[in-house]
């Protein structure tokens, strides 16, 4: 991998019609299995690239359910002691940080600036209804990282969100002109943008 | 198929890790697709064998569900209708029996002698706690089909009943010796045993 | 479904990593089963569409497979034959004739109007090196249809061909505009464009 | 783990339905990743278990192709050396070590004391006609081990075999005595038993 770039595991439900994205309801040691492979089986080719794995983020209903029910995240958390307790775990806010640290890990609230967030705070994973708008989505992201706070789908609802990464979504088809301009709004306001372990 | 027996589809959802015992949350349409490519499958196999495709049961999860969620019954029986409108769709009780209706199907309601019922009417899926006495499961199959009643974990409480098919399940050590024991005890009572659709 | 179409089950081997591009070895009756599967899935659906399973045609490896070894056409062949003896199997040559009519199933050589031959009447499936040009396209479904040949990567060799479909891969950006073009040049040379089994 | 064991990883191509078993023709970088991915699953189960992950084992197909394919062999050796260079690669016997040595990975030719050899040095891996004798796989163990020989199908003809670790198959209903049975005859000429990386 080139330009200082580390690689993550995007881990999620065994679920490949419904590409991760169908909830499941599964027992915390087979879920924490499920989980480790996926974690240990990227990581060998993330060392292969000479890389180094630098994080774990769950996928579609993972994320969604780790993000929000403790016996989730903490099994979640559980695969990922069991691999490296330094490795940060991405979840849409910080309700299951005591349930993850519970195995040692830390969680990394990820911020979502080009999505749109219920005045709940739960984020709409509904890609076609966000304005792909470079300068919306800049602005959104500076706000989330000076302020601490994004708005919501009600216009009188801020949700607060201490983020430590943003997350700008590949499958727009603007998504590189989206983060370049995000990184140059960023930095003018003198954010410094780094790695997570770094 | 020999001896006058027909075929039924056990169907899934699509969790090969969990063999089907995963619960899952899938959109109606999707699920719909689901059934019906495994019926579509099943049916296949069941021709081929100069049988014909007599009823669909759901498995494990899907089967739990469908008993209990009226829109999981909903999706699962408009897959049956889809093929066939005369297709019994077994479940353990007859509580989504109207939203079943809705696609023209009707729910045969299945007895299960050799599994535990909850009070509430549950069953309880845990084969190794069932006591595999051909006898008891013969007494506990005669009560259902002649008094439309089975005991519960509560024993001041019994759960009303009104079976028209039985499972004796198949990995049971004494299986066969189960099932011959209770149509004997059945047949000994005057009960005809039949095929659904004769 | 609507203008008169029907339906087609594209089968393939059990090969989900690569697509059913990987080349596997099965045992006869095992690829049999897999064969039937599929086809009831896909008829079930079909069927649901209101519509009638008209053909198989193989896919990736099963396809190249099928076409050239006569114990893989034979088993897939014997797989229509468990479904419906009037099913054509489309193949890319007759080579397999004899072994696909022991199960009373008819081949229906295809010919492929958009893709390379090679002089032994192979075809190569590397669609990003065909010129997706709908006049030539055209013109060479025409002489495959009126001259029963194709030209093939020696210059100084035809392939002689009979074929009773054609196939326009629907993955070039200009498919459509293609499958037209072909259509209105067979029709202008007087060729008469139906249904297999009409 | 206890006892002194280390973890190997048994990899194999990605055929669930037929066990790994199915032959597949799979592009060398395919098949590299393939191997890569699961490895490293396997390596995370093993560490996270405390112990090393110590050889690797093609399985099924895998092994049968990798012991006899130099091309095979090479793409699955350089998903080792990814991993560890130190890792050895199990195969039934040296003919593609010289493959397996270009990405700097060791063949440790394997013995299968408890299966039958044909003539020319292959595996007939039908374990139901082997005879399950503990003596006789002792004796055959013993034999490989101080003659590095193996007698086959044809009692002329035995197969040189020169063994660095061997395999006690565990589907056996008496696997435990057979490999004590195995262990105390090796020790008892004097053959010492250790870890390959001891």
């Amino acid at each position: 991998m080139t330009a200082g770039c580390n690689g993550g595991a995007h881990i999620a439900f065994p679920d490949l019609m419904g590409f991760g994205r169908h909830r499941m309801e599964i027992a915390a040691s087979d879920l924490q299995d499920y989980c480790l492979y996926q974690i240990g089986a990227v990581q060998a080719f993330v060392r292969a690239a000479g890389a180094t794995l630098a994080h774990v983020k769950p996928h579609g209903a993972l994320y969604v359910m780790a993000s929000s029910q403790e016996e989730v995240a903490a099994a979640t958390a559980a695969a990922l002691a069991r691999i490296d307790q330094k490795l940060p775990l991405f979840l849409s806010n910080d309700k299951c940080s005591a349930a993850v640290g519970e195995s040692g890990i830390t969680v990394a609230v990820e911020g979502f600036p080009d999505i749109v967030y219920t005045a709940a705070g739960s984020i709409i994973i509904e890609p076609q209804k966000v304005a792909w708008d470079p300068d919306l989505v800049a602005r959104r992201a500076l706000r989330m990282v000076t302020e601490q706070r994004v708005s919501s789908t009600d216009p009188a609802v801020d949700v607060p969100l201490s983020v430590s990464t943003l997350c700008i979504h590949g499958d727009a088809p603007n998504a590189v002109q989206i983060a370049m301009r995000t990184r140059q709004v960023l930095e003018a306001a003198g954010v410094r943008i780094a790695s997570l372990n770094s």
